[in-house]
Order: structure tokens, then C-alpha cells, then sequence
């Protein structure tokens, strides 16, 4: 009965968090042996204003090559 | 000081939220010991298109004899 | 589907748990209308000297009127 | 590679979470001495009709003294 | 730089733990498109009789069909 | 009544701890308004083993330059 918290951007779409709802799944239950049915996954999605890193909100980060 | 967390559906009203608080305060007061005061519980709405369950999002599930 | 994690303080028995759990999911269910069987409660002890409460590790805290 | 999350009041405006982000994140690196960059911080907002306290809604706590 | 937080069963082995790792970050990269660095899984393993499903203690659960 | 969760390594002693309680209190305090006693911090040591980043477990991760 595996519980996965994804906490990631906001800004994503339905699809996007489709494939990742069933590729996590996959991975959960091939590594563990347990069914489908029994893992939950909940997506949370935060804003870059929300979120620290090295000290400063997300979105005040200078980018550096592409890193996010 | 126990801090409950609780992940539920969207949709939920002020007074459910009223009643959930009161029970599980109750709960947890009745079996730690605790005083009231010192019982914390965060109720966190996830939206279905943001929750994962065998695989798919939530608000895709066929629904099978009224399972939620 | 609801999801509920409880933060509590470790030294608690199998009786304690069982009755958390019972009484929470007794609570969530009459709430939300879902039924037991799709209620997670996922029970985390938490050491004293884990857990800080006004600055202070918990297990340094004086004593106040049988607070907790 | 510390992951810290705070969960605390709604309406809270970006010059207190850049306080907040880089407070943390300055303790965090002071106590573990892993770098700035090492340190994650996910601000979670909540509103108080969605916060319990000793079995209420916060917003339905009467004012003790400031007590909040 | 998502985050991801897996609570399943205690039991498993370290080569366990990295499939899943391996296999979460893969999924979340190419969803999200960020790379691999930027990925944090945190693995809780969670001992049965501190797991609650359907009201009881999971290792009080009779077994139906396999499930788990 | 803010409530801060704090994901680290273990091997931290009670000393570490200790610093860590007091300021993220005193981070939290002065940022948010709230008394002391309001804030409440839960610290989880996790194992390297337990935790994934790029990947891989943290504990087969090639130093980087100290990096951790």
C-alpha cells in the first residue's frame, strides 16, 4: 500500500501528471511486488515563490545552465 | 503535541472540516493522553486530477461499486 | 482515498495504535461518506529529542502543569 | 542535501518568505555544514479554516493573549 | 528540483531502494524535463503495525487474494 | 502555529539538534509574529541509504568537491 508524494512546480498539465502518476506506479509495483491498485500517488504542485533553494526563493535563482 | 496531517478530496465543506477536527482531536486526546490544546491537525484538499491511484489519475478511475 | 499521517510521540503499544487507527478512520469515514477500507493511516513516532516545541527539544521542556 | 518544509499561515507576502528562505537555510548550513545550495525549503501555506487547534477550526479559536 | 517521498513497507533491501530511486528519478526527468541532479527521492520504510488500512493495524489485516 | 518539518542525515548528535530547534524557532518567530511556543519543529534523520538524489543512493554518490 505504498503512499508517493510528488512535490514539484506548479504549471504542469493533466498529461504530464498522467505519465507521472503511471510510470511511478510502475516502478513502485515492479520494485515491491505489490498491485497497482495498492499505491497512491499525490502531486502537489508548489510555485516557485514557495520554494527555496540555496537560501533564495525559486524564482529570484539566477538560471545556470539549465539547471532547475 | 501530536501534529496530524490530513490528505483528503477537495470539495469538503467548513462544517466537515469542523467535524473531522473535533473527532480526531478526540481520538488522539483519548488515547495519548494529551490535553486538547496540544493536538495540531493540518487538512491538506488534493484536487483529483492531482491524485494518483493504481496507475491513473483519481477523476479517470471507473468508478466500481461506489469505491472512492 | 484519504491519507492521514499522525506525528505522535514514540513509547506508545500496539493497543494505543490500534485504537488511533480505528478512531481516526471511524472519524474520516463518517465525514467523507468513503468507506473504511480506503482510509490510509500511516502512525510516525517521533523521540523527544526529535521534536522541538518553543525552541526547545522537547525532552528538555520543564514541566507545566502536566502539559505535553 | 537537507529537505525542510513549513507549514504555517496563508497571507504571508514574498519579502517574508524570502526571509524565511534564507533564515532557514542559513541555520541549516550553520548546524549541518552542508552548503547553501545543499538546502531545499517548501513553504506551504495554510489557511486557518483549514488548521485545527485543540479540536477547532483556527479561525474559530477565541484570542488567549495573543496566543496564535 | 522536485521531491519525492516514498513511504512503503519496511523490509525491503538496498537494491530495492535503488531501482526504486533509479526508477522515480528516471520518471520525474522525463516528465518534467530536469535533470537527474535535481531530483530528491526520501525513502520511509513504515513497520506494519504502524500502518493503518480499513480501521485495523496492516499486520492484523487477513490477506484477501494476495493483496497488500 | 507554524509547524516545520526538517529532512536530514543522521549522525547528528543532540548538540546539533538543539541549534537547529532554537533557530528555526527564532527564524519563524521573528518572520511570522508568533510566540516561541507556537512553533513547533519535527527532525527526521534519514539514512544515506534512504535517500536518492541524481538517481542514485546518497551513500554510492562520488564526493563532488565536499558537496553533500
Amino acid at each position: 500500500m505504498p503512499v508517493i508524494t510528488v512535490n514539484w512546480w506548479q504549471g504542469n498539465n493533466r498529461q504530464a501528471r498522467r505519465e507521472l502518476v503511471a510510470g511511478i506506479t510502475d516502478v513502485v509495483t515492479r520494485v515491491s511486488g505489490c498491485p497497482d491498485d495498492a499505491v497512491t500517488v499525490i502531486v502537489r504542485d508548489v510555485a516557485p515563490d514557495h520554494w527555496g533553494k540555496g537560501g533564495h526563493l525559486a524564482d529570484e535563482l539566477r538560471p545556470r545552465g539549465g539547471r532547475r
